[in-house]
């Protein structure tokens, strides 16, 4: 039986690559028959990056019935997932997130999780170099796409070593030069002008719970903030009611500037102001407010975060 | 500062000696300060095996305060970890059971789960081999040990290809014969009679929820089946106490066999003889009955329960 393997509701370049390179390992390594599914539709530069190795946009994901083999990737969290995940048979798990428990398997199975920016950086150094060696072009180029999006090019202090090696690796066998594709990848990421107000609240969000306040968690990485913050007021008059729609008390949108490593704030209550001042050790005039240095959710916003 | 290692609260050998391999490992490959602990008494078999090895026994793990670094071995379940374990600062968790989720961390770190038969068998692989090949013998006694533990040696059906290779070469390097020694293992885990029958029902138990009802299914693997089978009806008296306390519905006591692998089910009552009926398909006739192949609770006896 053919095993699904997909990552997160808003599938990013990481999570819309990673189950293409896993599907290739898997159906031309190990002689297993998988297929990279999506759980949504890829943002803009995830799209760009299909479309620049030539290939196909995987089918999202139907209903799944119980015992359907599955392979999650680039999530360990159950919200992020169909429902009902835990009556899949699933067969495996790669992440580089915190473990927030909820997933349960149905017996002993491959379970890996690395410190590391992104999960093909993990899928690289499960398959082996001689595997790796044998990838062609187009699954090399998704692979690379991932690392360079999830560290932001290295700027990310979630970037290692190792996510860094893995990449200029891959970008020499491909003949790539990196700060041009990145370039290319970035723009593509920053071009946002389709998407409604509640869509880019929307589209790289996760919910957190801080001190029994559940927060709407809301990124977006762009080399043309001035883009996004243009659109500052219709932002904020969606924010209540993206946060009422999901349930949350807030939601948090920063705009990360790339290119100059820094993350602002859009200030949209009293609470909010609250929450920055007291998670970010900066007073708040105004509604916004300039993170200098901030770029990752993972490291440098969630940990801070406090009410 | 010191990282604890530790496995589940009733220590077997893989438990015991899992912990012990991988501070070596860190210690004396990846120099970080790591200390193996205990969180109960070892049982008869890996009191041995530290005993023939000449390893001094782990002492207790003591109060874990907010963020004490550990690392998880042989299990993922926070109701066989210390209460307060989610506050730890979980480093790396290194398991073989099926993923029952609960368990948290607060930032993205090393998870390993293997469907192998041992946690050492996959702490050999995450080694490498040229750090394997580094192991001391009282080190290499104690992976070997685990695994033949944990496989019975290689009797259960937990066991894999590769737990078997692994083991083999480990004594091969150790010039130490497989069936002489697992024969003296097996003994002193058969020796049970220091324990009071409390203690003989949850020395290697744990408990499952199966439609609702909390069993707790304990397991004794022996060598000399008789010894313990003479002592049933006292056994039977207390796993009514042994429930009660522990806030379980029954007690469920499959006495192992491994020569001749095979376990045997004492049947306290009418409800233990319908769950042993629709979970096995036997007839049961008195207050016992035999499981023809029957040694892994993993494998043969969990996935079969049903009331």
């Amino acid at each position: 039986m053919t095993v699904q393997i997909f990552g997160h509701k808003s599938p990013d370049t990481d999570s819309t690559g990673a189950p293409i390179l896993w599907s290739w390992y898997l159906n031309t390594v190990k002689n297993i028959t998988a297929i990279p599914r999506l759980l949504g539709t890829p943002n803009t530069e995830a799209a760009f990056v299909l479309n620049h190795w030539n290939l196909e946009q995987p089918e999202l994901l139907g209903p799944l019935a119980e015992n359907d083999p599955v392979i999650i990737v680039d999530t360990n969290n159950p919200d992020e997932l169909p429902e009902n995940i835990n009556t899949a048979d699933i067969q495996a798990i790669i992440d580089h997130h915190k473990l927030v428990g909820g997933l349960e398997t149905k017996a002993p199975i491959d379970i890996t999780v690395r410190p590391l920016a992104c999960t093909a950086t993990i899928m690289l150094d499960l398959m082996g170099t001689a595997a790796a060696a044998q990838m062609p072009k187009d699954i090399k180029g998704v692979a690379l796409s991932c690392i360079l999006s999830d560290t932001l090019e290295f700027r990310s202090p979630t970037t290692t070593d190792h996510d860094r090696a893995v990449a200029e690796k891959l970008a020499a066998d491909l003949g790539v030069s990196i700060p041009a594709y990145a370039a290319k990848m970035f723009a593509a990421k920053s071009d946002v002008s389709a998407f409604s107000d509640a869509a880019l609240l929307r589209m790289d969000s996760k919910e957190f719970t801080i001190e029994e306040m559940k927060l709407r968690v809301s990124v977006l990485e762009t080399t043309s903030p001035d883009t996004v913050l243009a659109r500052k007021n219709s932002l904020m008059q969606t924010m209540p009611v993206v946060a009422a729609e999901d349930g949350a008390a807030h939601v948090l949108l920063f705009v990360v500037d790339i290119l100059n490593t820094q993350a602002t704030l859009l200030v949209q209550n009293a609470a909010v102001k609250s929450i920055a001042e007291a998670s970010f050790g900066v007073t708040v005039d105004g509604d916004t407010v300039v993170l200098p240095g901030v770029v990752s959710r993972k490291k440098q916003i969630i940990p801070q975060l406090k009410t």
